[in-house]
């Protein structure tokens, strides 16, 4: 039996090392503040200040120095004024009522019993309403959750500007060189200079950005997933039937998003899964995604042919209820396309692919995802819960890759976009899988055309089938490339992929190696804002200001304990070298040495240059005054 | 103070699971043994057999089931009578003489004091004679070493091309179909389906692939480095002033090539750095490589400014007396490059590279590795040391990747790689570094057109910089593209890169990162023996055979505990499903239902089919009597 309420120690997160939140509100809506941690650093001199200390945050009110956590209420509901303001909701009887739930579920323990988080009632679209973010968008409105997000992607490179702002000519004209040389390539993706609330309305609108943001999950941070911003990450979590209970699933959220994923897909099979996804949804400040079909699986007794419409469309009432943001739908699984996958080497490998094939091929029609495809539609409007077109005849092995039975499935998602498109319900395409590196562009190639380039969100792709233990590096490498190619999320893969499910190690991992991969993509896609934070890490590790290039990093913990193991005292948290090569072999040590000895030469034999940079000297200080 | 011999527990290595040592001979030299691991797999029925289970085995002699190392002499010299039939060398008094060596460094224990591998006399070649792999090549001699490597890099094929003759004409024609399908890209390489023995020979002739193979080092299991081969992969180990003894470098040495790096280069900068080196080789069956120029700054009390051509000629040929079988030498840093660093976020990162540049500067004259390089050419051919072209400017973070310093550096390199070329002897290029995705592609465009498609050898390159503690994974994004692209060979990075000396788990960490990007590009660029191991695992993996799926997956120790962390049971590695979806969630057990109800359905509606399959029954019954 499960226990309600994670531990408050689980969930109270230390603060990251030398760092504070710091929040932004915005200009059209005052009142939404948006996060972000500021790394204070050590500076060693007006030249090697660095661009940003500035770090884009999802780890929620959970690293808060002064949060606390009162599990009755969940997280604050800072959506909520928003939402009612727009005046298009209603609350209602939802699903499961408040006392069913208590009944079905709460034999627990007391505390909890009559909490407000759990007895609270749904909220859904007035009747004839469209409360989607894609409608208003398409109206021309632009949401507070729009402008938060402006923020969000933007703040990194307002601070670059100011920091420009104090340069002399000859150093910005050095920097004009570099970002020449610099320059992403993005495969004719739309990036602008500046992410703008506008630049945000247009992309959902058009489709090419999805804002996944149920009006029953007020807790959320508001975020964009699309080719034109910042890569996104997913972490999967969830219990099967054989391992893991609530308690761990929620510290696993927690950690899942303290380390950076953006979202969070529940993927229970196991048992309680209706209470467990209540608890990830209260606790979460990200959007959170799941795969009804499991829980109506469940329903049917696992029977994937006794599954009917009806049992599915309560389901997806009631997880929408709940407050789930995007639904993974296996709507392209088509009659036809299985015989497709009969000499794969590994078949289908998606959960729900699998299951809707089955059913197909036992009913010998077309699954009932696919013929009431419109009135899921109804459903998503209704909430604003975006569509996650799932890839069930996505390729489990290498040798699978590219082939027809995937290429169907993407065809078929291309059309019912379209459909959610004319219902302006929001939109994204699963993707794989298993891919060798030069086979990835194509499946990009294949999305942006066949689906109008809604945002695409993969799962790595694993690029050999050979390391099962080391999954999450595989998959880096592939997710890496799909990214910069123009994927918009990528699906995290831990270390026991293939082989259990992952505990909280895993999904640090999982989550590391894909903030590694997203940001990668970011910068060879050119994001404006994703240079800065290399940047001053690489200042920091020349300088040798050790602190910095911790606190700098992905992950502070793991990077100053791997320095102690050799250099443990404080003193050589300054010293200007490491236990790698020790104090005469230092590289960069040396280097500082060069240059004082290069500066000399040059101020022997070049006079003019003096003079231009004293007359910089000038400049500089009068923009700086 | 050390000891001098390595524990036999670390040495002696427990074989692979489930695994043999298996040799094969060759057909122009048939006393050569090839090693393979070959993995016994359990079947589970004609149509599923894996396509093979042989593996490239870099781990030389300590895996072999009843292998016992005897300290006093060192691992078998398994090349020593190919160079003795050559006729071309003699024995001589080295530098180093025998009781100058005694004298000078075994004051540590007796057992080991006179030990032959301690005393033996190096070799070189004959007045007038140039021994290197190369100049045999360019005569038109296939040598033993380059039929070893002929049948190293191309059993896989050959079991797959038995596998084949047993194959239906229907299954030969979804083979083809899906051969088409995952034809790899080589951008411009020239891969045959075969690797011959000639192949070889053409390809070091012309210089597109090296053997390191000095012959002072005849304990090695030849191996090559070129982009028409399998991408090989290099550990760095060595000790540093502040850590690591020579038991630990050995250990590591050891455990490096069990896991799979087809090279090791010894960095040691710390104490005993040429008896460090003496027990590396003579416990090495993979090419050691040296950075000469770190042992030569010892000898000078650290300070760059004293270095002299003699000090470092005498230090090379103490190397090739001792049989390092490659050296990185930064000959191409040239004065005038030195200020095209100055406004770099990280200046120079290569340690070689900072102490030639602070050489030039001091005398401000050109360096003696690039002054001297002819006469450096003439040791090189008398041992058959190869040159890796040591990239000196490379960049050390991403901000400072395809700069004008490094590019100018690669061309110099570009120009002495013919002059090395001109004297027959073998050389490889060094590459970075700290590259963003979006420009990697250039540096191997520019070095295949620089240097003459001579082999390219990069380190990562790193993708960002923002993870320390990870940068296995960041940089293997980057190695694997590279080596997609045309790199040879990849030296890894480990997870303490910027931060420490590495341990031994950091070392089977970085060799695990990198032996999946190297083969991840194998798959890419379409090497023939490359996909039949993912295919096995991905069969087994299907069919649950979870022991063969542990067994053939780069670390069946991990990949087990991983599994048994949940499902620890051993009637669980038959079970139909793992911990991460439970029985009734697995697809590849729906996948299997789905199977068989869709080939009902197939023999109900195709009778036509049915008679077709008939008749190739027959022909397969045929073909495999």
């Amino acid at each position: 039996m499960t226990t309600l309420t994670a531990s408050k120690s689980t969930l109270q997160q230390v603060g990251f090392p030398n760092s504070n939140k710091k929040y932004f509100s915005g200009l059209i809506y005052p009142d939404i503040r948006v996060p972000f941690r500021e790394v204070k650093l050590s500076y060693s001199g007006p030249d090697s200040r660095p661009a940003t200390g500035l770090i884009y945050d999802t780890s929620g009110p959970y690293t808060e120095a002064d949060f606390v956590f009162d599990s009755s209420k969940g997280l604050p509901p800072i959506r909520q004024t928003w939402i009612e303001r727009r005046g298009d909701t209603e609350i209602y009887q939802g699903r499961i009522t408040a006392t069913e739930f208590v009944e079905r579920y709460l034999n627990f323990n007391s505390e909890s019993k009559n909490s407000s988080q759990i007895t609270r009632k749904p909220r859904r679209a007035l009747k004839g309403h469209n409360v989607t973010q894609m409608h208003y968008a398409r109206k021309g409105i632009i949401t507070p959750e729009m402008e938060y997000i402006a923020i969000r992607e933007n703040a990194l490179q307002e601070a670059y500007k100011s920091e420009l702002a104090q340069k002399s000519k000859k150093e910005i004209a050095q920097l004009q060189e570099r970002n020449a040389r610099l320059k992403g390539n993005s495969y004719g993706a739309a990036i602008p200079d500046q992410i703008t609330a506008e630049f945000v309305r247009q992309e959902v609108a058009r489709g090419r950005a999805i804002i996944p943001a149920n009006i029953n999950h007020p807790e959320i941070e508001p975020m964009i997933i699309g080719r034109n911003f910042l890569v996104k990450i997913n972490a999967n979590i969830g219990n099967s039937a054989v391992s893991s209970s609530i308690d761990d699933e929620i510290a696993k959220l927690v950690w899942a998003i303290r380390w950076g994923a953006d979202n969070v897909m529940d993927l229970s099979t196991g048992k309680d899964i209706h209470l467990t996804r209540e608890y990830i949804l209260r606790h979460s400040p990200v959007p959170i995604g799941t795969v009804p079909i499991y829980q109506a699986l469940e329903k049917v007794g696992g029977v994937a042919e006794d599954l009917t419409w009806e049992i599915f469309r309560n389901t997806l009432i009631e997880q929408a209820e709940q407050g789930v943001d995007y639904f993974t739908i296996h709507a392209g699984v088509l009659l036809r396309y299985v015989p497709l996958t009969i000499n794969r080497v590994t078949g289908i490998v998606s959960r729900g692919g699998s299951i809707m094939a089955k059913w197909c091929l036992a009913h010998h029609k077309e699954s009932f995802l696919y013929t009431h495809f419109r009135e899921i539609c109804e459903i998503m409007k209704a909430y604003d819960v975006s569509f996650s077109l799932g890839d069930g005849l996505r390729p489990g092995s290498t040798a699978d890759a590219n082939d027809a039975a995937q290429f169907a499935e993407l065809e078929t998602l291309g059309e019912l976009t379209k459909i959610a498109w004319e219902n302006d319900v929001q939109t994204m395409i699963e993707g794989p899988g298993h891919v060798p590196m030069h086979m990835i562009q194509e499946n990009m190639t294949k999305q942006l055309e066949l689906c109008q380039e809604a945002p695409f969100y993969t799962l790595g792709p694993l690029t050999t089938d050979i390391a099962p233990g080391y999954d999450h590096i595989t998959s880096a490498i592939g997710a890496a490339m799909i990214g910069w190619y123009g994927t918009a999320m990528l699906c995290y893969v831990t270390p026991k992929e293939h082989l259990g499910l992952p505990n909280r190690d895993d999904v640090k991992a999982g989550v590391i190696a894909y903030k590694i991969a997203a940001h990668a993509a970011d910068l060879a896609k050119g994001h404006p804002a994703a240079r800065s934070r290399d940047d001053a890490l690489s200042k920091a590790r020349f300088e040798f200001r050790w602190h910095d290039q911790f606190n700098l990093s992905l992950d502070p913990d793991t990077a100053k304990e791997f320095h102690d193991e050799t250099l443990p005292a404080e003193s050589a948290k300054d010293a200007h070298f490491c236990s790698m090569c020790g104090p005469k072999f230092c590289s960069m040590n040396i280097t500082q040495d060069l240059r004082a000895l290069a500066n000399e030469n040059i101020e022997d034999n070049d006079s003019d240059e003096n003079a231009k940079s004293e007359t910089e000297k000038n400049t500089k200080e009068s923009v700086s005054v």
